[in-house]
C-alpha cells in the first residue's frame, strides 16, 4: 500500500484551552481505503507522543512501513479494503503539521517557547477542522493507544456524538506521576544540553548533528516503554562480546539498544515539539471541568472499550480500571467494556503485539462485542 | 550519637579482580558500640551505590543523621548497646576511600579513568584488609540492601567462614538489564555534559557548580528507587501553585522533587565514583567463576536471609526468589530464609521502611529465626 501525506491548512484562528490563538494553522495527515457512499466507513487513528501520521502502508520508494502497520492495512484488523482510515499528526508535533518550529506570523520568526501550550483537547479540536474541512462528521471509530488513547478519550467526553465507538488503549484518565516523572528526565535533559540553545538552535543542526540530551532522554523514556520482564526476555545479560568485561564502557546489549534508539530520536525528532507534546500528557484530565471522572464520563454517548496490557508500568491497568468503574456508575454504564490483555512487553505492548488484540477489535468494529 | 570517621591506609596492594592493583589504598569507616571482649557482637553494614560508611549517628555539630540511623542505634534494632557496628565507605566512593579522583602514584594525578575497573568482589575484598587490621576475623552479620546486598552475598560465598548471618535485602543475584537501562541514563548523561570534560573536572568544581548530567542520571535514578504506587502515595498529581497550568515549565510536585534530589546530587557526589561504582553493579554476578547459581551458592556456610520488597522493580522479589531456590537445590538447603515484606514504597523501601523489618532482623539476631 503505497500512500501519501497530504496537508490541511486553516486560515481561521484554533482557539486554544489556555486562551491562547494559533492563526493560521495546518495538520498533515493520510489516509487509507475509500470513504463509502453514506460515509459511514471512517476510522480515525490518534497518535502517541513521539508518532506521526504515518500510520500504515509505505512511502513511495521507502521500504519502512507505517508504526502500526501489523495492525491496519488490506486485509488486516483494520481492513483498508472496508473502511477508510485517517490519522492526523497532532499539533504541536515536528512531521508538518503547525509545531513551535513553524513561522508565527507576528514576527516572522519560528515560534519557539511562543508557540501556545496545547492539552489534548487542543489537538483533537484541530482534527476536528481537519475532519470538517473532509465533510465527515460522524465516525466509525475512534482508535487510539498511549497519548492517542487520551485523545481517544477526549473524542468521547468532548464530542459524544461524533464516533459510534472508541478505542482506548494503554492509557489513562490522568496522568500520575510516574509518568511525568519519566518525562521530567527528558525535559531536563533537553533544557541543559548547551546545544539546544534555550530553544534557539537551528532545526537542520539538530537533524544532522543530533542532540544529546533529547536522546538521553529518549533512552529513559524506552525504559518506562518496556519492564522489566520484557527487558529480560529482550535482552537478558548479554554482553557485547568485542567489550571486555572490565571495560568501563563495554556494554550490555540492553545498553546498545539504548544507544541506538536514544541517539538516533534527535535525527527526526523535533525538542521543542517533545517539551510541548510532554505537556499535552502531564497536564492530561479527562475529568477536568468536572467534578468527579464519573460525571466527566457521563457525557459520553459512543461505546467505550478500554484495552490495558498487563505488563504496562507506564499507564497500569489499573488505570484503565479507574476508567471503566466511573463509567459504571453513570447511566450509560453499558456503553463500556474493559479488557486486560496479558502482556509481558510493558508498554510498547499496543504497538507490538497486535495479534493479541487485533481479533477483539474486528470484533468491536463489526458490532459482535 | 556523636561518631567520628576513621582512616585504614594500607601501603601494600589490593590486587582486584581486573588483575590490576591498587597500591596505596585507603578505606575510611565508622564504628558503634563497643566490642566485646571476646570479639562475638561484630556487625558489618555494607552500603548501597549513594550511600556512606556514615550509616548511624551524628557528626559533631551536625543534624543530619546516618542513612539507616532508623535502623541502628542504641536501643534500635541494630542495638548498638549490644553490638560493634562496622560501616566502611566502598572503595572507589568518593567519601574517603581510594576513588578515581585520588591520585595515582604512578603520575602524581588523580587516577581518573586509569583507575581500575572494581567488582563487588573487590569492594569486599577491601573492606576484609580493613577488618583484618581490627583483627576482626569473624562476625555474627553482614547486612546490607541493594548493593550492600550484593556485597553480603559476596561475603556469603567468598568468605564462607568468616559471618554466621548473611542479611541480604533488596539485592540480585545478578543484575538485570532494567537496573543496567537505568544506570545507562546516568552514564550516557555524565559523559554528554561539556562539564564533565571527558573525566578532566576539578572536583572543586563540581562540588561548586554541580554537574547537570549527573543531575539528570540522578533524577532517572530516583524513579528506579521508587513505584508507580509510591509516587501516586509520595506526590499525586499536586502541583505547584505558584505555576500556572499552562506555563510550559510549570511543575508537579514529583517534578520538584527530582529537581531537588538531582540538582543537589552532585554536589556531594562524584561523577567518576558513579561510572564506577554503577559497572560494580552492572557486572555483579554471583555465580561468576561456576556453572550455576546453586553451585556458587553450595559455598555458602553462614545462614542465609533474604528479604525482598514487593514493590521493588529495581531488584525484584522474584530475584531474591531466585536466590532461595538455588540455596534449596543445595546440602545447605536449611541455611536460608526468605520474606517477602508488603510494600508499596518500591526499592527504597529498605532504605525509609525500616519499622517493616526491623523486629523480623532482631529475631534473626538473636537466632530466633
Amino acid at each position: 500500500m503505497i500512500v501519501e501525506t497530504k496537508t490541511a491548512v486553516f486560515d481561521e484562528p484554533l482557539y486554544c484551552e489556555s486562551g491562547r490563538i494559533l492563526q493560521p494553522f495546518q495538520i498533515v495527515y493520510e489516509t487509507y481505503g475509500k470513504l463509502n457512499k453514506d460515509k459511514s466507513n471512517v476510522i480515525i487513528i490518534t497518535h502517541a507522543l513521539s508518532g506521526s501520521h504515518h500510520v500504515a502502508g509505505f512511502y513511495e520508494g521507502e521500504r519502512k512501513a507505517g508504526w502500526w502497520d501489523d495492525f491496519i492495512g488490506d486485509g488486516k484488523s483494520i481492513d483498508t479494503t472496508k473502511y477508510f482510515v485517517i490519522c492526523m499528526n497532532n499539533i504541536g508535533s515536528c512531521f508538518g503539521s503547525t509545531s513551535p518550529m513553524s513561522i508565527d506570523p507576528d514576527t516572522n520568526k519560528p515560534y519557539r517557547f511562543k508557540f501556545p501550550v496545547l492539552t489534548i483537547s487542543d489537538i483533537v479540536k484541530a482534527q476536528m477542522r481537519v475532519l470538517e474541512s473532509l465533510d465527515i462528521y460522524k465516525v466509525k471509530a475512534v482508535i487510539g493507544g498511549s497519548m492517542g488513547g487520551m485523545q481517544a478519550l477526549c473524542y468521547a467526553i468532548e464530542y459524544p456524538d461524533f464516533s459510534e465507538h472508541i478505542i482506548a488503549m494503554a492509557t489513562t484518565a490522568y496522568t500520575r506521576p510516574w509518568a511525568i516523572a519519566f518525562n521530567k528526565v527528558v525535559i531536563e535533559a533537553i533544557r541543559n544540553d548547551p546545544d539546544f540553545k534555550d530553544g534557539y538552535y537551528e532545526s537542520k543542526d539538530i537533524k544532522e548533528n543530533g542532540l544529546k540530551g533529547l536522546a538521553v532522554g529518549r533512552m529513559a523514556g524506552h525504559i518506562s516503554y518496556l519492564s522489566p520482564n520484557s527487558m529480560d526476555e529482550k535482552f537478558g545479560r548479554k554482553y557485547d562480546d568485542t567489550d571486555g568485561l572490565y571495560d568501563l564502557f563495554g556494554r550490555f546489549e540492553v545498553e546498545k539498544y539504548m544507544e541506538y534508539n536514544g541517539y538516533n530520536f534527535p535525527h527526526k525528532f523535533d525538542p521543542l515539539s517533545y517539551l510541548y507534546i510532554a505537556k499535552t500528557m502531564n497536564i492530561f484530565n479527562a475529568s477536568r471541568g468536572s467534578d468527579t471522572l464519573a460525571q466527566s464520563l457521563d457525557k459520553i454517548k459512543a461505546k467505550l472499550h478500554l484495552i490495558s496490557f498487563s505488563g504496562d508500568l507506564l499507564f497500569k491497568p489499573e488505570e484503565m480500571e479507574e476508567i471503566y468503574n466511573a463509567m459504571k456508575e453513570n447511566d450509560n454504564k453499558n456503553n463500556v467494556t474493559y479488557k486486560e490483555i496479558d502482556s509481558d512487553y510493558g508498554h510498547d505492548a499496543f504497538l507490538v503485539e497486535v495479534e493479541k488484540f487485533g481479533d477483539y477489535v474486528v470484533d468491536i468494529l463489526e458490532e459482535r462485542i
